[in-house]
């Protein structure tokens, strides 16, 4: 559909049980690093949502008990009364904006290790924890049965009294006890709870009915369940049983939020899957069971997409995680017919990374993702500009870019100057390789906005020395040349690089970008980066060349187990044919390559004709070295992105942004921002 | 030495610059997983170690800036004055028992991934994060050592406004930027701060004359460094430069603290290093080339070896972080004679797995050690007997000795019933594999407790049957039957567990800790359990058997990481020609067995003669099933340890120590204390 289409059916009011919903965007629960360790920082993330127009919000896991102790990770808490207030700055924050607030009540089983509280590990079934780590759940009696039930109604009651307007029961993503009781692999119980799915069924119909009994009267009870493990017949598949459970316990909840199992399935990159709405297929016989409104995700980001889904009865209300992240107001947007500035969500995960390391979650598109507490950052404001008039931003790769964007939003005359024949830098240049098409929406994004600006003027093929910089007379500069790839060796694991006689073909990253192609022959890639690009060279390569992949770590790319994709990534350059030799370090540059055990140091020859050396990059400075070198009688000089510290896209997006927000204002604020965050009380 | 000898060599004081320390005993610094995040416990915990007679009692490494930030890990910080408060509870509770309290000042440059703040990481050179994530520091500039400087001044009097009488500078483990201007491989600079050792200590130099500066006149100066990187020539040896720093730097700190890096080699486990003051032989030249006082470690557990290091002159105090936590009374049980009751170390790194997953210390030997804020446990004390008089415990493993033991010292008549010939349970099984024999202390320890006791009866080859304990007319009974290795396969991938056709011998981490050998021929270890166990019994098997190692992990024994061994487990496997094959489970048990690969499924057969399955624990429960299945009449049964809960020996222990400080406690209360934790506060 084109641009005047009519989305209305979007903003139609729908009923949850008790409650009602101003339209169909529905956020649903979502990880975000914050949770009870950081309260202010959720409670300000989920308003901002509100404010963008999402109907619902949702908080993320929250776990009902010290039996289901997540901890270090931060998610959500509400085992007694004392938790209620840091959940109610939550709550009151979405209604502060006129939105539903929602609360994922869990019971992680042996999800959960108890690191913290020390409480047995309650498992369906007699089962090892689902991590590397020595402990074991044991199989819960009736009495823990009878407990659970008990801890998950106190729970109810206490999220109702922290303003929760829905209260979930969830049964995903493997990780609730729910879940385990439904499939067989988890449950292999004997009494009245295993067996039949009738008897499988039997706690979650337990806890629903629990749920209804005590906050059904003004809450609406939510049930989230993974229809379909993506295991085939060797699991629960949405066809069979993920639709037996719905049938059975079609009218008990008051709305079904449903996915596909397990998290890297629900929520998969689009590196591994381009197409938004892929989890339909799974999800779309729910509807023809239950009359109670359906909602589901899948990457859903266009609004043509999201209102058919809708007329062809696939679901009630278009849920999101990632694409809310990415752009927090997606619904107002749709609303004022706004739907070229969506910050469309690239599906890389980022976002998943920093709940995975227990800080506060990010965004690749949107840099205010987890920034809206600590340093009071709006995705759609910013302050107007001071008193200065002009700014030259040198390069226009994702920091340049969101810079120029973001000073020309404040008012300031922007010239954005790029050295290559097109803008994107590093974006443009990684979107080109095999599954990140996505991500040159990075630059997309910005170049659009860019281009409906009056005070903006963009070059390409502009590359500048200090001398035309300075002639150009624009007294406020910001360098962001970014950083080229290494290739002598040196990284993490040979700090100090390799001699080379030059007798071998080297190859860097950037060359592969640039569509430089390997000698015939075979290729090693020698991967001390360890994040992502490396994998994706290899699937590159190894179409047209025999590709050894050598990399110190102990699997591909290791960095990507926090963006979900590791098992994908080295399934697939097993499937190409790539030979993976993981532990082992470049030892000697020469026409036959040694590697080194990273154990014992043992060498080894590698025949091959060429290497790519993914190590380490070099800032690109000479402009910024230069112009500081001399007494450039300029204003402001910043060095920002790639080329001030290299680093994720995510992070040059976010330098840009910093820079251009943060011009022009006092350095010691500035700087006092560094400093905040949420501490631990002294006193109870 | 024999009892009676003269230790009072370790009880002079020593003065460190302005303060003066009332004994020989120093807990150098190592974390504990609380930190700033969790004040209470810290405080709690090291005040213990100042009531057990510790002198000097230092925190952890203390971030002194937003640009080195350690997020999500949990250790100290001291960014600005809002930190001083939550120390301030330390330093009182250290001062409240006579002692001395430290702070480990500390910047950690390329090792901080400043993932909360997102602040630029800084670098003594151009160096990737050290970690496997793709971020790079920037080589510091004179601007960014000036506000390094500064910034550790002000720290340095925080921490003294803060209660610190002792302040660090910090160039060890490879963790901290002093250090990594110390050394070549980190330092590639050009300026007066790289190059020749005299421009390289600079930094090193410098901070210390700072802290002298604002702080000297009332807190003694700590300089701890690694004087030797156990990397041979490759590395800092402490022959060379080691030696050269000291000279260099000789009379500018009031103390010394050394050690080697990185902290596998300073901290490393008994499983690879059984000799206590292994650090010596690295040390001994400091005392020769300073005046002043130092310190150092090596896991020195024998007041013997302890007072012959302070009259040899190796050094003036006793350094220690794992005997302090194994046993923090262990300064007072010398001073009184009590050298028997010392909790001696065993040397296996679980609390160094506690910080590694940023959650609070425990210890196997000291099931105390960090609960002494949530539970307000103390490691010599516990509440007299209540009304009942008699208690019995079934089984002598760790969690029924530690129980037996507990309740014998609360006043009950103890009964301990062992069915084996031995006492010792899983400690002892395990203590006879290769490396882990000071394991056997955990048992040793309580054995000997035991015995001095006359409300003790031990029994072992006591087998018993319901009957049995309900004819010794005993009312409270604790079943401690511990758990055996299951024999089919099941565990954390194989869940249904597998089919055999009988044709492949079969073995079990309990048969082979009984003495059964594999036939002759190639053995297969399949490893499910990921922890330590496998590892141990492929180096056992290695001397006798071709041995093929096979883990669905990624590595050998992922588990050990947590302890700093992963790496010498694997390098010694490889060593002794054990063919190691990751990311595989075990697919069938047949005469060739079959086993998957993780990531694409496809199978393999491994040629061998027998396979031994270390995969997933079953529960003993059969006593405890057989009581509670009649009316039995006891007052009380317990079923404790892995009989409960199959988990460490560290759990057992404190499952153990648990159940037998809770005996006729009210059952509300007891359930109280899982919930006991510290919250982030709502306002600033």
């Amino acid at each position: 559909m084109a641009s005047g289409a009519d989305y209305s059916i979007l903003f139609e009011r729908v009923k949850i049980g008790p409650v009602t919903a101003r339209n169909r965007f529905y956020q649903v629960p979502h990880c975000n690093g914050m949770g009870y360790v950081r309260p202010r920082a959720e409670a300000a993330m989920r308003g901002m949502k509100a404010e963008g127009g999402w109907a619902v919000i949702a908080n993320q896991e929250t776990e009902i008990h010290p039996t289901s102790d997540l901890s270090p990770f931060a998610e959500g808490r509400l085992w007694d009364a004392r938790d209620i207030p840091g959940l109610r700055l939550m709550t009151d924050a979405v209604h502060d904006h006129g939105g539903l607030a929602a609360v994922e009540l869990a019971h992680n089983g042996h999800h959960a290790p108890n690191h913290l509280t020390r409480a047995p590990v309650l498992g369906a079934s007699e089962l090892s924890l689902d991590v590397a780590f020595p402990k074991q759940a044991r199989a819960m009696d009736k009495a823990d049965i009878k407990a659970l039930r008990a801890w998950h109604k106190a729970a109810a009651i206490r999220a109702r009294d922290a303003g929760f307007d829905i209260i979930y029961v969830y049964a995903g993503h493997h990780m609730t006890i729910a879940q385990h009781f439904l499939l067989p692999q988890f449950n292999d119980r004997m009494d009245e709870y295993g067996g039949t799915l009738e008897n499988r069924v039997r706690l979650t119909r337990e806890l629903l009915e629990d749920t209804r009994e005590v906050v059904g009267d003004t809450c609406g009870i939510a049930m989230r369940l993974a229809v379909d493990e993506m295991r085939g017949p060797d699991g629960m598949q949405a066809a069979e049983e993920g639709r037996a459970v719905v049938e059975m316990l079609a009218e008990l909840p008051d709305l079904w939020d449903v996915n596909v199992a397990d998290w890297a399935n629900d929520s998969v990159t689009s590196r591994f899957q381009q197409a938004e709405g892929y989890q339909n297929d799974y999800i779309s016989f729910v509807k023809q069971v239950t009359t109670k409104p359906v909602v589901a995700v899948g990457r859903i980001g266009s609004p043509d997409m999201m209102a058919s889904m809708v007329r062809k009865g696939i679901v009630d209300f278009i849920g999101a995680a990632r694409p809310s992240i990415s752009d927090p107001f997606l619904p107002k947007k749709i609303e004022e017919g706004r739907i070229e500035e969506i910050r469309e969500c690239i599906g890389c995960n980022i976002c998943v990374s920093a709940d995975s390391l227990s800080v506060p979650i990010r965004c690749t598109q949107n840099p205010t993702m987890g920034e809206e507490w600590r340093r009071g950052w709006h995705p759609e404001k910013i302050a107007p500009k001071g008193s200065e008039e002009a700014a030259l931003v040198v390069g226009a790769g994702p920091a340049g870019l969101e810079c120029a964007m973001q000073l020309a939003r404040r008012g300031y005359d922007v010239t954005l100057a790029e050295a290559g024949p097109e803008m994107g830098g590093r974006v443009l240049a990684e979107s080109g390789l095999p599954g990140l098409g996505a991500w040159k929406r990075v630059a997309d994004h910005r170049l659009y906005d860019l281009s409906q600006r009056g005070n903006v003027q963009m070059f390409t093929g502009s590359a500048l020395g200090a001398e035309e910089v300075l002639e150009l007379g624009i007294p406020n500069v910001f360098i962001a040349t970014g950083s080229h790839w290494r290739a002598d060796g040196r990284g993490r694991n040979t700090l100090g690089g390799l001699e080379t006689d030059g007798s071998l073909r080297v190859l860097t990253p950037d060359d592969i970008m640039a569509g430089k192609r390997p000698p015939a022959g075979p290729v090693m890639i020698y991967d001390d980066d360890q994040a992502y690009l490396a994998g994706v060279i290899a699937e590159l390569l190894a179409a047209s060349h025999p590709v050894v992949f050598v990399t110190p770590a102990n699997m591909v790319s290791p960095f990507t187990e926090l963006t979900l994709e590791q098992h994908r990534i080295q399934r697939r350059l097993i499937e190409l044919d790539v030979e993976i030799i993981t532990h082992h370090s470049l030892a000697a540059l020469k026409a036959t390559p040694q590697i080194a055990c990273s154990y014992t140091g043992r060498l080894r020859d590698i025949a091959c004709a060429s290497v790519v050396l993914v190590t380490e990059r070099v800032r690109e400075t000479a402009l910024y070295d230069s112009l500081r070198a001399q007494d450039h009688g300029l204003r402001t000089l910043s060095l920002i992105g790639d080329a001030a510290n290299p680093g994720m896209i995510a992070d040059a997006v976010y330098e840009g942004h910093r820079a251009a927000r943060n011009f022009e204002r006092d350095p010691a604020e500035v700087d006092a921002e560094f400093f905040r965050r949420e501490m631990t009380a002294l006193s109870d």
